[in-house]
């Protein structure tokens, strides 16, 4: 950790500018959000904040980045100087990993001096963006697996295996069950699961000599891959013929055993192993099915009655596959001016890309009795918590209105950072993933339909909303 | 550096197999390879290599890894003593970063003690994965730049910033000219550009005085962004004011400034903007466009004769965009019996996923007199270097032949590394971005054409094809 320079180079262009002036100190409020969901996906899984934070504690200049920045930046003496000396001291707001979360609200609320707030924007955006595209799609596909255990088999595809280990971790706390990467394993606690692959049973004279020999290492965890050479004339056969021939040296069944398919029509071979392992008197063997799935693979093969029992996905997981990217912004919401916050705003022709000026809060709403969320709204700090009736509208089209009764509120945005110090020790992996399964649970299962989901309320209260139209409006901007 | 664990759980689980019955230091040879192009691109780009040599040379098992895997693996005590004595100590041959490369040729040959070769697929194949997607997008990019400078400005979107780090160097090799990314600058040598975003603007007064104070900071080399408000009603007037002003305080004009645009129609505002820098007498100004731009957007911008002279790309470069994921793989081709290499292969229902057996080498055939490269074929290692009339035949349509004549040959696969040292110093950045851009040009336009690229020949001499043949015909298989 520690590496200040993952960073843009217009960020420490910005901040010397700032110092040369004497204004890099200025205080700033920045919010990270993003303005669409990858894939169309009804809820985002926020994710990528413990990273986030491990890295302001840490990040800080050598010697050897100074050096180089003298070199190539331009810079005078004193700002590297300023440079030198520099930690992240500001306060960092957040929504908590696992949250279900929306476009425009905010995910993390950054107050620091502007020149420190410049240099982190990168890497804050690089894991949040990274991070939750992630566990987007790993929702889904564990939405598509229904009650099956999902496991990400995905480090092979990943943008590099740092990248893989933390893919590894955004697929866990959105719900996957295990991981085959052992390094996320050890550094976040995830279950690592793994059997063996075509290399090894080529390694060895015939099918039956490599199930006996991986048989024997792992007595009580079997998962034999079949698909070597043939899955249905040679690889069930022999698993069955090694089964058997274990079992009756063990005296016993193992907790846990199986067969794993990796190519092929995983519906019809499914199927075919499923009604050979029945008929063998192994109705307790499990199938693991591999290759290429995704959350609309997986989908229809359920569909089609396949009759698989744990689903391994790996490239388009960790990858976010045809979710591409997520595009989370940081954006200068308020700087200060004496004792006060002035709100700032950013016009465009596209209106959907103009922030919510203001220094803001963000409240979700879920019904009392339900327990469902209802809606969230995001709020200018100074407001009180709503009580009682409660109209909501939606920001674009005014006349969508409704009027929320009979709930119960929550600040999703909470104090995580005070000073640059973390104020908890991180929570474990484990511990977000169930935050994560019960609440989602609280959303209708409209707004977590994998296609053409109902879209969640994300609404500003009518005082945001007022001063939103008013800065617009005074900067003369179209939107 | 030495992260042992960045691997599959199932790699462990093999090792352990093949330790328990003692076969696991028989000597192995494995090729690295894709079956398809992403993006349906007429060559790929290969990187990662140095990244795969540095973890190589490094990678080992701490105390703590090693307490980590008693824990999980049910290993017995003298499995974790051979993890703790292990490091990688195979020969591997590659073919260099930068080579225009193709679907099934071997990228890297791994030759090791089969156990060590099964510790270290996953990190190599993520480290490959990743680099040349990111290197064979950078490429089309760049294509479609033409003789315009390419920025690589995607940090924020990377799968992390040290999978942002990586992907800034395989953009560079593949014909980028600059990053925004500062670790990249500093660890590879890379130019860095940067200029300031709007949040720079905006937490000024106004926006003048905020082109002011860059101008004062940077007097030498000032791009001004110039859509925070309102690109021709507001951004272009306050440059030439600021412009003006700075350049009659300097006395001279300095030999890079200009606008960015990162908004809105870019082909209306780039030739609205080109027309108001030239009337106000700064035609040395330059205008650089970026903004969610990737090869297809260039190209069609450049059709309707937008006016930008460099092109900033983020997103879309660094998570390989719509050419999603790189499959490449590392399959067995050959196992140690004796004093012997016994040929390996793996069947599949699907013939394309069926490997080409043996130790291998790849000659490319380049034009004697033009420099063009012909074809790559596979060959035996055993077989001579082609010389005189060669007959290539396509390996699935064998109908299709061509002889050719009056060529050279070269090795495609060097040794890098023997005994698990390198060979050679990793060459510079700029060395493999020299190496690749005038090995690009040895390529047919045809095969260079960002969509539907002529098919360039990747072919199996004889022998090989023959010994494919057999075996898929021992094996049993339909292929």
């Amino acid at each position: 950790m520690g590496e200040a320079l993952w960073t843009d180079f217009y960020q420490l262009n910005m901040m010397y500018a700032h110092f040369r002036r004497g204004s890099h100190e200025t205080p700033a409020v920045f919010d990270v959000f993003f303005r669409r969901l990858p894939c169309e996906a009804g809820f985002g899984v926020f994710a990528g904040l413990e990273a986030v934070l491990d890295w302001l504690e840490a990040a800080h200049f050598t010697d050897e980045e100074l050096g180089y920045l003298a070199e190539v930046g331009g810079y005078d003496r004193a700002f590297l100087e300023y440079l030198r000396g520099i930690r992240f001291r500001g306060t960092v707001w957040a929504v908590p990993e696992g949250t279900p979360v929306f476009p425009h609200e905010p995910l993390l609320r950054i107050e620091a001096p502007i020149g420190e707030a410049h240099w982190v924007e990168t890497a804050i955006l690089a894991y949040i963006n990274h991070q939750t595209l992630i566990a987007t799609k790993a929702a889904r596909i564990v939405h598509a697996a229904g009650d099956d255990p999902v496991l990400e088999f995905g480090l092979r595809r990943s943008h590099g295996p740092e990248a893989g280990v933390y893919a590894a971790r955004a697929a866990y706390i959105a719900g996957a069950q295990a991981t085959s990467n052992v390094e996320a394993g050890r550094r976040f606690g995830i279950p690592v699961v793994g059997t063996h692959a075509h290399a090894f049973v080529q390694s060895f004279p015939d099918e039956r000599a490599a199930f006996d020999a991986f048989l024997a290492a792992f007595p009580d965890q079997a998962i034999l891959l079949v698909d070597t050479y043939d899955v249905l004339r040679s690889g069930l056969p022999n698993a069955i013929e090694a089964f058997r021939a274990h079992f009756a040296r063990l005296g016993r069944r193992p907790a846990r055993y199986g067969v794993r398919i990796d190519s092929g029509d995983l519906a019809y071979l499914s199927k075919a192993a499923r009604a050979m392992l029945d008929a063998a008197g192994f109705s307790d063997a499990i199938v693991v099915a591999s290759g290429d799935l995704d959350e609309t693979i997986i989908r229809d093969l359920k569909v089609q009655g396949a009759r698989i029992d744990a689903w391994g996905v790996g490239t388009e997981l960790v990858t976010g596959g045809d979710c591409g990217a997520l595009g989370a912004v940081y954006k200068l919401s308020a700087i200060r001016e004496g004792d006060r916050w002035v709100p700032k705003l950013k016009v465009s022709e596209n209106p959907l890309k103009i922030n919510d000026p203001g220094v803001k809060k963000v409240v979700r709403f879920y019904d009392r009795d339900r327990g469902e969320a209802l809606a969230d709204v995001i709020l200018l700090e100074e407001e009180p918590l709503p009580e009682g009736p409660y109209e909501i509208f939606h920001p674009i089209y005014t006349m969508k209105r409704k009027t929320l009764r009979n709930y119960e509120t929550r600040l999703l945005l909470e104090p995580v950072m005070v000073g640059g110090r973390r104020l908890h020790p991180p929570p474990s992996a484990e511990a977000v993933r169930r935050y994560h399964l019960s609440e989602r649970e609280r959303f209708a299962p409209e707004v977590r339909r994998l296609v053409y989901p109902h879209e969640y309320p994300v609404d500003l209260s009518l005082p945001l909303w007022e001063l939103k139209q008013r800065l617009v409006r005074e900067q003369g901007g179209r939107g």
